[in-house]
């Protein structure tokens, strides 16, 4: 038997650094599945097919709908965005630990399917350096910006439905911290079975 | 106001390498306070008082458990243990992190006075390694191992009582998971709370 993986979901508003804290975790821990959204949309310039998304014509998205295969979905602007199901639970079953980075909407459909997942929630240091994250995605009107931030300091009272906070303050302080929560997790009393003495040299207590 | 620290507690049967652990956290981590038991016990050769243990008379002794003083306690073979309830309450409130390395009776006796402390199982890997270890103290008779053996394997069963479950297979590892567990526990939603937006370089998300 293996021992089943984590399923971790990082979220947080946008704008809060979880992406970046997803690609520095990836380059340090390359045994975790990243799990890859699907979506309908078209690629832009540089995005990668099976990297950056998966994309996939509507007519399969719908395909996949009707077979209840997507952990969660969204349609955005005619585009539908979700993920897989199917890769996560495989990945997680045969022991790997799986990564999502999605939205809090999207965070909260999956915890319905699968409670016993990690939810960690990414939170800005302060209201300032979100407005600068913010800001420095393009060049947006104040107008849109400041909708941007009432959007996410709303969101960000929805913390306390996640399991941990990690506020992004330092990048590397952040991402030690996510290591350190897996590392955690893995340790909880009540991911394990006592087995017993079994033979000499075999594990007393053991994952279940 | 100051964040409390943690109350870590590290407990698991003897021969299980606790102590061990213990010291090479000391050694990586000098911000953490390492408890000191007290004990009426004379001092052995080369037992530092205020390091091994704080070594204190009867009479002391009988007057802290009348004032209530002491956060575990235990008579053996005429002689008193316990682990003075003052500092470590003064130093968590400070906001220092606090470690106790204790027995197994002791740890459950301190969680009915401290239930949000963070409570560490540490486990043997393997029946063979607990009996080398147990082994190697002294020069007892089989008889005297049998007997550590089974009480051991008694205890080992309580480890659900536990939040976390360590295996000491490797002394750096096991220490690098209790230093996972304690900055994972920091990260833990529910000892945080939403402070909103009061100003542009303050945090949004507080310690509660």
């Amino acid at each position: 038997m293996v021992d089943p993986g984590l399923l971790i979901v990082i979220s947080g508003p946008s704008g809060t650094g979880k992406g970046t804290i997803c690609k520095s975790l990836f380059r340090r821990r390359p045994d975790i599945f990243f799990s890859v959204s699907a979506t309908t949309r078209l690629p832009r310039d540089g995005e990668i097919d099976g990297e950056n998304y998966q994309f996939i014509t509507k007519e399969k998205f719908e395909d996949m709908l009707d077979q209840d295969d997507f952990l969660e979905w969204a349609l955005v602007y005619d585009n539908y965005y979700g993920t897989p199901q199917k890769p996560v639970m495989e990945a997680v079953a045969a022991g790997k630990d799986v990564l999502l980075e999605i939205d809090i909407q999207g965070a909260m459909k999956v915890r319905e399917k699968a409670p016993q997942g990690v939810y960690i929630f990414i939170v800005p240091p302060s209201l300032e350096i979100l407005r600068n994250r913010i800001n420095n995605r393009g060049t947006d009107s104040m107008e849109v910006i400041n909708k941007r931030m009432a959007k996410a300091l709303g969101e960000l009272e929805q913390f306390n439905e996640y399991n941990y906070v990690v506020i992004n303050d330092f990048l590397e302080d952040a991402v030690d911290k996510v290591e350190s929560i897996i590392v955690a997790e893995k340790c909880r009393a009540d991911r394990f079975i006592f087995a017993g003495a079994r033979g000499p040299e075999r594990p007393l207590i053991i994952p279940r």
